[in-house]
């Protein structure tokens, strides 16, 4: 795997200023999160660090990555590209960055929609990307108290806030974040 | 088929008075829809007339009738009994009052939770179950007037207020719904 110093240089380089910047955030709060909650905080600054590395890629280049690595993708998800900036950072985090970690991986992968049953650091990396100290938005205050108190209502909280965002701004609703909604409900976990 | 009459006394003995009252209205406002968008009004009648005649079956025997019909239901089904009684009342309404007509037996399962790609008279169902006179929320009128000028937008209304409302209190999200709302939003129709 890439150093540390190797990979801030590649996300510098390749993701511009503000979204560089909102990388480290991320990993701060997943650094964070990870201590109140007992995982690996070096697993939790890798992921947060790395998990938007194929965000600043063009959507023809993302579907590329994508199905190049023999990912067959659907209706659904050629629609929406932007959200496979979270598969095709999978993809490059192992391929480029050397990470072989698959809890990492899959936190990369599903830090774009959530999924039913994720693990600890899939739920810290998702959140630290909701929350971290340059995100603005009404709510934000309660989701970040939330989610030092209960990762799991502060889960439900950000797939419900998705949810709404979503359908206000006319968008695709991705079956992740519905299934991983559900999910919690049912299982309050 | 059962004779109207014999279908009305049925109703009224099963459903209680307030949602006897709401299946004529069901019933009445599918017609005039059926008029605008020119639908088979008699299709659009029975269907109206009909489509809750399972709605007051306790859960137990709701899922009772869907698995003797050999239906296999999912946890998401039986978590979410109360939307069965869509797919109960199809079964009831071949099997009892005997309507064959798949479009009119489509129409009545699918008015609790939509479905992609609708046809006409499920669309007609579903919306004339929203805004039936007896009907009284935030925005009902508004979704009115979308209903008689257009159908589509009508149903997305429809299916973005059903997400929310599901979402504020807590309850569970159908994929029927999601999938009916994100087919709209694709195709425009």
């Amino acid at each position: 795997m890439w150093s540390y110093d190797k990979i801030t240089d590649y996300l510098m380089n390749n993701l511009g200023e503000k979204r560089y910047k909102h990388s480290l955030g991320v990993m701060d709060t997943a650094v964070r999160l990870a201590g109140i909650y007992n995982e690996d905080t070096e697993k939790a600054r890798i992921a947060g660090l790395v998990h938007d590395c194929a965000k600043k890629l063009p959507g023809e280049k993302i579907i590329e990555i994508c199905t190049n690595e023999g990912y067959e993708l659907g209706d659904e998800d050629i629609r929406n590209s932007y959200l496979l900036h979270g598969l095709a950072g999978r993809i490059l985090a192992k391929k480029v960055i050397g990470i072989d970690d698959e809890d990492v991986l899959n936190a990369i992968e599903f830090h774009t929609t959530g999924r039913p049953n994720m693990s600890l650091l899939e739920k810290i990396i998702y959140i630290a990307d909701y929350i971290e100290p340059g995100r603005e938005f009404k709510g934000v205050d309660e989701l970040r108290k939330a989610a030092d108190e209960d990762l799991n209502k502060a889960l439900l909280m950000s797939f419900d806030n998705t949810i709404k965002f979503v359908i206000d701004k006319g968008g695709f609703l991705h079956h992740n974040t519905i299934e991983a909604r559900n999910y919690l409900i049912s299982r309050k976990g």
